[in-house]
């Protein structure tokens, strides 16, 4: 049988490729064998933060059809920031922090979404309810989605929780999250700059 | 301020009644003011349930009209199941183990649903999470809610973490739970026998 694929919305941002990342590492230390998956390229950000925790990119779908019956949606739930191609498999998971709109579904499902400013904060909880070890490159996905989404604490979005997880994150993956967090951001912005420049 | 009102569905079985009261419980044990409602009577195994564990009904609405700005669902999500008015107020939360449709928020929201038997089973994970002791007469209404919904265990949507929470909530709410199970459904059914026979 096909793998669950998991996956974050369209021109995915950090959260939407390392949570992916970070969630299909979970299930599949918990027995459910899933791929992480992306809808658009990688951004220069998120390529800084993979390449500085030593994780490869997740492979690129346009459409779920022909690839799996099951997915897990993570950092979205509207079906048109989703895959092509939705509305023909099961939709197994949503881990989220957004409001819900355009979502629907046949069967009961597990939907996970807290009002907090990332999904990796909520992934975080997960990992603790199912009593998984965070390898430090996980961990340090996690916090680079957290600086990302936040802007390094500073969006009216971040809230206690995502700033508590923060912290606990930047232990394990073993790097200070002001320094680390201004040089993803910076990864980032560079090619903003660059964009408009050309 | 109002307080956030709790509720399940209209034409309320014991599940929405009694996780209305439960996760009330929970909410207040946890500092955030609430108040169980009902979305209609309280069918005779649901009042066995409240009599066998000391709990009154709580208070009936029909609409949230004027009653309160924010409100959390339990065992539902689909609007034309909920309180007239649903769409003027803001859902905080949700606690459910039903499919998804017909849900929209205007805001990120706490949205917890698994894909078990029964509202309660989760309302019992949610406890440990929040690390809040569970009293006899909260554990025997969940409880209460598990054996109907499974119809004692025997529905095909009865899971092994339904099974598992019974046997936990069991000894807390100190009753067997197949002899209680046994009373309870009977109270329901003969009633259902009562209004075929007038
Ligand atoms: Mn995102
Ligand atoms: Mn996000
Ligand atoms: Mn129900
Ligand atoms: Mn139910």
């Amino acid at each position: 049988m096909a793998k669950t694929l998991v996956f974050g919305h369209k021109n995915p941002d950090t959260d939407s490729i390392t949570s992916a990342i970070v969630y299909a590492y979970l299930k599949n230390q918990t027995g459910h064998g899933a791929e992480a998956v992306r809808l658009g390229d990688v951004t220069e950000e998120t390529a800084y933060a993979l390449e500085q925790f030593n994780v490869e990119a997740p492979r690129e779908i346009s459409s779920v059809a022909g690839e799996t019956q099951t997915v897990i949606l993570v950092d979205h739930n509207e079906r048109q920031q989703s895959a092509d191609g939705i509305e023909d498999v099961q939709i197994l998971e949503v881990i989220d922090h957004h409001r819900i709109a355009n979502f629907e579904t046949e069967a009961p499902l597990y939907y996970r979404a807290e009002p907090v400013g990332c999904t990796a904060t909520i992934l975080l909880k997960l990992f603790k309810e199912k009593q998984v070890d965070i390898p430090k490159n996980m961990a340090g996905l996690m916090l680079s989605a957290i600086i990302s989404d936040s802007l390094l604490f500073k969006s009216p979005t971040c809230t206690d929780e995502d700033r508590q997880a923060a912290k606990e994150l930047e232990a394990i993956a073993g790097v200070n999250a002001e320094e680390y967090g201004l040089a993803l951001l910076k990864a980032g912005a560079d090619v903003s700059q660059k964009s408009i420049d050309d």
